[in-house]
C-alpha cells in the first residue's frame, strides 16, 4: 500500500461538498463498510468508482485517523488566475501574507466563502497551500471560493490597486483605525499577515489604510482566523448590502 | 524521565503570560540554552526555579515538538465558582455546550478575553477541559478570564436566568434571528453548541432567543470559534459601550 500524495480528501462532510460542488473530479473513493451505507448509492449514481476497504488500509493510505471512513483520490487543486478579480464589483478580496498554519488557512477559506468574499490570494512561497488538511478544515469551502496563488503578494496588491481596489492591512496596532468605524468603498482587499510577525514591510508600503479590532485585555491580538472572521463579516455586509 | 501529567505549559508566549498574570505558581521551568537567554534573568528575579536541558528531554517530558524550548511545571488550573457571575453588570457570559475540539476551546478563551467577556462556562463531562494544549491555543488568555466548570449547563443557565441574565443560543438556522439586528440587555449569556450536533435540546428549551450569523453559500455554518468571535465581538460592543 503506497501512501497517497497531496491529491486526496478525507472526511464525510468534505466528500459531500465535493459531490455537490462538482469542481474537481473524484477518481476513486475508499469507503469502510459503514460509510458505504451513506455514500454507495450516490457514488453509483454519479459513476464515481469506489472501493470498500478497512480502517487500517485507510490509515496506511492517508496517515490519518480522522478520515471517518472516507478517503477520495481527486484531481489536483486548480488555482484561479488573478485576472478573475479585475472586473468584479462590488468585490471583497482576502489576501494572506504568509499564513503558516494549515488550520488557520482552512478556517479563513471557510469564513471567506460564507461571508461572500470574492476570492482569496496566497503567495506561492512561505505559505500554507491547499492541502488535504486545508480542504478538510475549510469544510469543503475550498471547492467553491476562488483561490489565487501568486508569485508576489506586494506586486499583486499593486496590480489590484491600479485596477481600483483599496488595500486595507489588518494589524494589531491600536494606532491604526478601528475596522468598524470606517466606510468602505465597493472594491476592497483586506490583507492579513503572518501569525508571528504580522504584515511584511513590503505589503505595508502598499496599504491605503491600516485597521485593527479594538480589544480589551493584555494579550497581543486575536487569532488570525478569528480576526479575519470579525473583520470580513463586517466589511462584506457593508460592501454587498450597499452596492 | 517521566512524562508530565496535565499540569504543565509550553511555548514562549504562554510563559510570558504566566509571568505577567501571576495567577498560577510556576514550580519549575525547563529551558534550552537558547530560550534561557530570553527568560533566565526574569525567572531569577522572580525566584522561579529553572533547569537548562535538551530538546530531547523536553520532548520526553511533554511528547510535544512545538514547545519552543519552554516547558513549565505549574499549579493545577483553578476554575471559578458560578457565584462569581451573579452580581456582575453589565455582563457577557460565553457558555459552551460540549465543545470537543481543544483548539476551538482555546481559541474561544482567547477571543472571549479580548472582547472583554465576563467569563466562560463549560460542562464537567463531554467537553474539552483546560489542558496544556488549550492554554497554549488560548495564547495564555486562560490565565486571565474566569472559566467556570459546571455539572450541568442547562441547570446553570436556569440559575443565571433567575438572576436576570437573558440566554441567547447560537444556531446555524436561518429561521432564528440575525445576531446583528437585535438590541441586547445588559446581562447576556450566549451559548455555543457542539461542533457536530449544535445545541442540545435541554439547552434549547432554556434559551430566550436563538441567533445566527447571516451567511452566503452552501456550507453548513461557520467554524464555532470564528462564529463565537463574530457574535461576541458585536454583543460585547453593544453591552459594554451602552452600559
Amino acid at each position: 500500500m503506497v501512501q497517497l500524495n497531496e491529491n486526496f480528501i478525507y472526511g464525510r462532510r468534505v466528500l459531500e461538498e465535493f459531490l455537490r460542488a462538482k469542481r474537481r473530479k473524484l477518481n476513486l473513493v475508499y469507503l469502510t463498510e459503514e460509510s458505504a451505507k451513506i455514500f454507495k448509492n450516490k457514488l453509483t449514481r454519479e459513476n464515481i468508482p469506489f472501493k470498500i476497504t478497512t480502517k487500517k488500509e485507510m490509515f496506511e493510505l492517508s496517515r490519518r485517523k480522522d478520515h471517518q471512513g472516507v478517503i477520495g483520490i481527486v484531481e489536483p487543486f486548480q488555482y484561479y488566475e488573478l485576472s478573475y478579480l479585475f472586473d468584479i464589483s462590488p468585490a471583497l478580496v482576502v489576501a494572506l501574507d504568509n499564513i503558516q498554519d494549515v488550520r488557520n488557512f482552512g478556517s479563513i477559506i471557510r469564513t471567506s466563502y460564507l461571508t461572500g468574499a470574492s476570492g482569496i490570494i496566497i503567495p506561492e512561497r512561505e505559505s500554507a497551500k491547499v492541502s488535504p488538511v486545508v480542504v478538510h478544515t475549510s469544510a469543503g469551502a475550498s471547492e467553491y471560493i476562488p483561490i489565487i496563488m501568486v508569485n508576489s503578494v506586494p506586486h499583486t496588491l499593486n496590480i489590484l490597486k491600479q485596477r481600483g481596489f483599496k488595500i486595507y492591512g489588518a494589524t494589531s496596532s491600536a494606532s491604526s483605525l478601528p475596522f468598524d468605524a470606517l466606510e468602505y468603498p465597493s472594491r476592497v482587499v483586506t490583507v492579513f499577515g503572518n501569525e508571528g510577525v504580522g504584515l511584511s514591510n513590503k505589503v505595508k508600503r502598499i496599504c491605503d489604510a491600516f485597521i485593527h479590532i479594538p480589544q480589551k485585555g493584555l494579550l497581543d491580538s486575536f487569532n488570525v482566523s478569528v480576526a479575519c472572521g470579525i473583520i470580513i463579516y463586517f466589511i462584506s455586509k457593508k460592501i454587498f448590502q450597499k452596492n
